[in-house]
């Protein structure tokens, strides 16, 4: 049986490499939404009940949107919470997998054992639509090992944070410990073998992925050799200011290996630089599709010129 | 104005330093609750509803069993995540504020800056129930800084995971780097800055605080140095193995500045060895408040102990 992360490879490969975010920031979405639904004044009785069917309305659209155009997508738990509407991000990530989506549970969830062993039961349990699920490593083994057993029973994936795709990563990830590596190709080896201690053997990759930020190539490319058989999630392309060719070492010489996010780039893609004078407001949706086409085809070139190199 | 910290302070000091820890492990408390209810048999016609009212039951008479006799509650959210119970999370929540609790929000989140900033809307903001929550720092300073900036706005605090209570903790947590001190020493110096960056100048201890596990008092009676005014939470007394003497390097002289968790040990005390002969399964609230009460005091005399040495 194929695992999460080759299952998400040969998504890559028939589909291409971009993977649309999900993070519904609720305010954006409401100026979006109110110019584009037949919501009417009515609605507005029941607050609560309209805000709920306006972040749901759109999350739909999204996924209806994007599903001819890419074969994955990361829904972020954060939007969500922040509104108190965890129940809504279940259905969202239901509704997702049901319009044939991988679907990745960006929840960065971590703790000690007992307690990753609930999270693990929350988003990696069998009926869960999510595919797979990102996690923190700071606590170690142990902290992570719920995960894995769990992602291995379900034919689930994890993708564990490495070198994350914010300015202040370098902070503690980038810091040099005695022995010559920095921490972020520490915590490497340890996915490493956390990917090891799961696999069958003869996979092509290991049910346990790695958060590596597009925004630090150099950084990439070192972790790129520390994990070959380590399936990539590269967040940072797009919003986040990376560009097509920063993203190019991530992926091995398959041509596969990791999978590129673009969240905001797509969502808000009506309000970018590139779009903003074709589409309007009420047409995000086309904007959103005219960027994934833009995205994926610059992405597949660079990755191209890359191979070819 | 206090800030939530100095309130935690002043809750140790009149109340003990015992902080009552909520994991409501579903499996574990539907066996308590059986025997303890009056739960009948058509209750099972709607089982998610049914669980519901278990779970809800059970936590509500563990806070009001414990908040007579101790200050602070701590309620870990991957318990509730795990049954589909977010928003119980919050009503428990709201329930252990009304019941004069200082509520910490055991929840774990970290994310790049504007995915923090919408977990920190999620629990910091002016209503929300909680005091304080736990965070992560892997992302370092723009990770962190919208929690920061919330809980100073809203008179709450944050409690940023340093050295945590479990066994693997070691493994990324305990590295030294190159200038010869060790990651959560570094983590230490950061939550130290971004205790000084929320400063009003005369706080006897920041909003900022730490997680530093009991199970390393050595490398406890280090943190305590470096962040000389960061109130420490302190998990890891009592069911992961620590002992009264362990925890007593996490006070300062003035016998304040942290707080001892215990979750299990009290929840689940009338199956512990102490108690397991004097209570029954029936009497688990009566064996909670027989094991705060050995606690605390084991406690308060081990750290009078260390305050005259």
């Amino acid at each position: 049986m194929q695992n999460a992360m080759q299952r998400l490879d040969e998504i890559v490969k028939e589909r291409g490499p971009l993977l649309a975010g999900l993070d519904p920031d609720f305010e954006k979405i409401f100026s979006l939404q109110q110019t584009n639904s037949e919501i009417t004044e009515e609605d507005y009785q029941s607050k609560q009940d309209f805000f709920w069917d306006v972040m749901k309305d759109f999350c739909k659209k999204y996924i209806d949107t994007i599903a001819p155009f890419v074969g994955a997508i990361k829904i972020n738990s954060a939007f969500f919470e922040a509104e108190n509407m965890t129940n809504l991000y279940l259905e969202v990530a239901q509704y997702a997998k049901e319009a044939g989506l991988y679907v990745i549970g960006d929840v960065k969830r971590g703790d000690i054992g007992n307690t990753s062993q609930k999270y693990a039961q929350a988003f990696l349990s069998k009926g869960s639509p999510f595919d797979a699920i990102t996690i923190n490593p700071y606590f170690g083994t142990d902290g992570v090992k719920p995960f894995l057993e769990m992602a291995k029973e379900n034919g689930k994936g994890v993708f564990v944070l490495v070198k994350t795709s914010n300015n202040s990563s370098d902070e503690i990830q980038d810091m040099y410990l005695k022995d010559g590596i920095t921490v972020y190709e520490l915590v490497a080896e340890l996915v490493n073998e956390w990917g090891m201690s799961t696999a069958d053997g003869d996979e092509d990759y290991y049910l346990v992925g790695a958060v590596v930020g597009a925004t630090y190539p150099k950084q990439a490319k070192r972790l790129r050799e520390i994990m070959p058989k380590t399936f990539f999630l590269v967040p940072g392309y797009g919003a986040q200011g990376a560009t097509a060719q920063d993203i190019t070492v991530n992926f091995d010489r398959t041509g596969g290996g990791a999978i590129v996010n673009s969240s905001r780039g797509i969502m808000m893609a009506c309000k970018s630089k590139t779009w903003k004078d074709k589409y309007s407001e009420n047409e995000w949706r086309e904007a959103a599709i005219a960027e994934i086409q833009r995205a994926k085809s610059e992405l597949e070139n660079a990755i191209l010129c890359y191979l070819e190199a």
